[in-house]
């Protein structure tokens, strides 16, 4: 996605290998008009999917997944990584263990929200080893509801997590794929193997 | 508004005399449709305002202040509870007591995104006592940013927030406000003072 990737290069810090910050427009920042492009691309992405909810992850996954379930037209359920007072009943859970953090969070969702038969679109605002993900898939799978589509906005394609998602078959669309990062350098995917970056 | 005290009705649980859930359309699952309906309404109460940035908190803040953001076309600034590895350099934090929660949180915005000269509209989910509407104003307040609005999907009338920020002079906007939690039960303001409830 173009407008995504000319952001990432104007506004994105490599601070390290590994640490790419967004924090101007996706983690602290974010640019409204931008994230209701993000919605529309991944509405196109997975419009045959007949989906039936968006899931995402609080909290940079929730501007992403809002955006998208406004154009697809369906509820967005954010899965919750903190207790919540409210939230008591009827839960599913998973486990997703940070290697960036160094931690590892218990996220929940209740199943009234994402039920079997449903047909699940998962955002996440990162992909890099997948852990969320797979939380997220994994909470599918205990109520009987049906992962349709996997929508990432920034894809740390030098990270295992995107390779295996697809390996296992789920259609993973990557709205900008970063093949590397250096300090104070990125390189998207299509930069690496010879395409212009507009392509 | 009209649309969301019908969805507070139909969906909402008083689970006790403090606690309104509304986990179906604003707190776990979110109805999009309803989060750009109370986007505009922000927008069209505050449109004088001349606003540059709207400020919220995760996670719940997040829906409809990117809703607010993209209607007034202004960047979203969310406040972070959680300590974040990108956001590292450059904060100012302000301690948010919950009192349904019993915790004390510090929250965390960077100063490169509210800064000396912004005229900020801060959002949140809810308003009880009034704490984490108080955190973003004292963020403002360190940086030298204006507060020129606060925007609240639903007010807890009968506990003391709303008075005391409008008692400092603040434009406080409820979209709901709440006079009565009873168990099952739910009353709002106008309903209390005797006008009909879709005044």
């Amino acid at each position: 996605m173009q407008l995504l990737k000319e952001k990432i290069l104007s506004e994105g810090q490599a601070l390290s290998e590994d640490i790419l910050k967004v924090d101007s427009f996706l983690n602290h920042q974010m640019d409204p008009l931008l994230m209701k492009e993000i919605g529309k691309e991944f509405a196109k992405r997975f419009e045959q999917k007949e989906i039936t909810k968006v899931l995402t992850i609080e909290s940079s996954g929730i501007g992403p997944g809002l955006m998208a379930a406004l154009e697809l037209g369906v509820p967005l359920i954010f899965a919750r990584k903190r207790k919540s007072l409210t939230l008591t009943n009827d839960l599913v859970t998973a486990s997703v263990h940070s290697f960036t953090k160094q931690e590892t969070n218990t996220i929940t969702v209740s199943n009234k929200y994402i039920e079997a038969g449903d047909k699940v679109l998962i955002i996440d605002d990162f992909l890099a080893v997948g852990q969320a993900a797979r939380g997220l898939v994994d909470i599918c799978s205990q109520v009987g509801a049906d992962v349709v589509g996997i929508g990432i906005v920034i894809e740390k394609a030098f990270q295992s997590g995107g390779k295996d998602l697809r390996e296992q078959g789920f259609q993973v669309e990557s709205l900008a794929e970063i093949a590397e990062l250096k300090f104070g350098e990125i390189t998207f995917v299509e930069e690496k193997e010879g395409a212009p970056i507009n392509v």
